[in-house]
């Protein structure tokens, strides 16, 4: 009897995740149902979002039960079709988890083409962090020519696509990252105008130094996925009429729920709210996994900026699922260089 | 030789503005050079955005310098004109201040039919309150039938605006006022489908709980224009895909500039700004200044309400120009029952 090894919800995190709240299990394959598809994975993604899914609250999707397998996009080869609409051999992408081998729906997944590009970029690049930036950047960001945009996590698989297609667009792009050597890359290999080195900063007000001296036309476009210091600098350097596409804040996955903050001793709601205001902000909540139906113009758009090399990609690949929860924890802290992949 | 009386700023408020932050003066009449008409005012207006322009601090508009006029739109008949586009006698409304004449250019003023309604309706439910709460509601609010709105100062000029239009597009709309008779009259005048009473809360705990059980279909549109507890209750009720147009906030004009907040002892940004992202919200600034293109369609459509008696609109109108400066701040507590004027 084969069997899958696949990474379980152990225990709830209080605050900060540990190694404990993990369990790897083996376990017999999950059975394939009429219509559905088995899948023997090659890669998963890590990304901040399953933070998110360890609380037992309110978000835009189910928490993850306890001892239920963590919830990751993977990319695999079917082994077993039950459908009609896929083969064996098939490559396909799907919310199998954090797992060797994994069942869907055929509505479920969807065919990708290998000759395209290698297969992992489905998982970055070309697959859902991919389209996160590009949906976010374009739709909400509306990015015009010649103006300023700030993205966090700017060496990561969202903010390395935001930046490199607001450079693309012709805009004055500056991103902030942790560490001497992400910055160099942001600035030298992704080719970001200027890149904050937020290790560096001890407080929002040196931040908005920082940020200041590097947008010196102020900023039209905040790209959030970090929040933390780098928002609360970059809203008070908002132009009139900006906007601020909001994936998501990896700073405050960590407090916990929906979050009591506290964390400066200060109500910065007035501050912000405020600016929204006066300079007439938009500002829009957004989750990628709604608006599929733009993902074939993303799609397009981007492979042909791969092909022609105006847009490069950077992966962090841990070897083996054993190695994931680790890999994760990294992940929150900022420590993975590139996209986050769990190989098989 | 003629003069006029106006009120000046005598000095900037440290937090909640005193009569003494106000002066009279008797002044000779303003010259009308070339392009510019003289006008005799019957009204002017006031609004809490003018809290703003007190403070020396970076907004929409430029703050009123220490003895200059404090502004306000206002509504006159031309006594001298020397624009070709006005004549004598012709009805205007443009922000001449808080003054008994004024001098505007031509392109500063627009000319209004006094046979439309009565002419203090062009500074309310026709003039800025009414096109801000008409503008933002029907342009980023985006209402749709059976959904559900909240309003803040609801027997106020813009909010009771908003919840009539709304009531009048099949929404349910749930108001908050201060104290009983205007909560009867938001729901027995204008009828709203519930009112809250702010002076019954003791905290946003209470606030929310009386929200919830008047929205028990959560809150589709938030129109935010008081700010605090109501703001910060609302946001905690927003469905997925709400909307919150952004016009002002009362509550948060006496924090003195940019506001450093701190009144609850508790950083709330977190939390409201989980919200943006977890229910994917839509949150728009405006100054509605910036949007008289629009003008004409919410005359007609409102105009058209008004004749049909199907929307109300009360006034507050305090007698001479010396009691605007005790009226002014009446407003800023909620004092005014009714769109607060000033009858010269």
């Amino acid at each position: 009897m084969q069997e899958r090894q696949h990474i379980v919800l152990a225990s709830r995190p209080n605050g900060i995740p540990t190694l404990e709240n993990f369990a790897l299990e083996t376990t017999p394959l999950p059975e394939c149902a009429d219509g559905e598809v088995l899948v023997k994975m090659h890669y998963f993604s890590l990304d901040p979002y399953m933070r998110g899914r360890m609380d037992d609250t309110k978000s835009y999707a189910k928490p993850v039960g306890i001892n239920e397998t963590m919830e990751a996009e993977g990319v695999g080869t079917i082994v077993t079709s039950r459908s009609s609409h896929f083969q064996e051999g098939d490559m396909v992408v799907g919310r199998f988890g954090w797992t060797t081998h994994g069942v869907l729906p055929a509505e479920k997944i969807r065919r990708i083409n290998p000759d395209d590009a290698p297969i992992s970029t489905s998982l970055g690049v070309l697959g859902m962090p991919g389209f996160t930036g590009w949906f976010g950047l374009n739709i909400h960001g509306r990015p015009q020519k010649g103006e300023t945009l700030v993205v966090g996590a700017a060496s990561g698989a969202v903010g390395s696509m935001v930046g490199q297609l607001a450079k693309i667009y012709g805009l004055h792009v500056v991103g902030v990252a942790g560490g001497p050597e992400k910055c160099a890359f942001v600035t030298e290999q992704l080719g970001f105008d200027a890149c904050i080195d937020h290790r560096q900063m001890k407080n929002a007000d040196e931040m908005h130094k920082a940020l200041s001296d590097a947008c010196p036309h102020g900023i039209d476009i905040y790209y959030e996925n970090v929040g933390g210091v780098t928002m609360e600098a970059a809203m008070g350097l908002m132009n009139r009429g900006g906007r601020v596409p909001v994936c998501g804040m990896i700073s405050f996955y960590n407090l916990g729920g929906l979050g009591l903050g506290g964390m400066t001793g200060i109500d910065r709601l007035p501050k912000i709210w405020r600016s929204i205001l006066v300079n007439q902000l938009s500002i829009n909540g957004f989750i990628i996994s709604n608006h599929y139906d733009h993902f074939p113009r993303f799609h397009e758009e981007v492979l042909g900026y791969i092909n022609s090399k105006q847009l490069i990609y950077k992966e962090d690949i841990a070897q083996g699922i054993a190695q994931s929860p680790d890999a994760f924890l990294g992940l929150l802290q900022g420590k993975n260089f590139g996209k986050q992949l769990v190989a098989l």
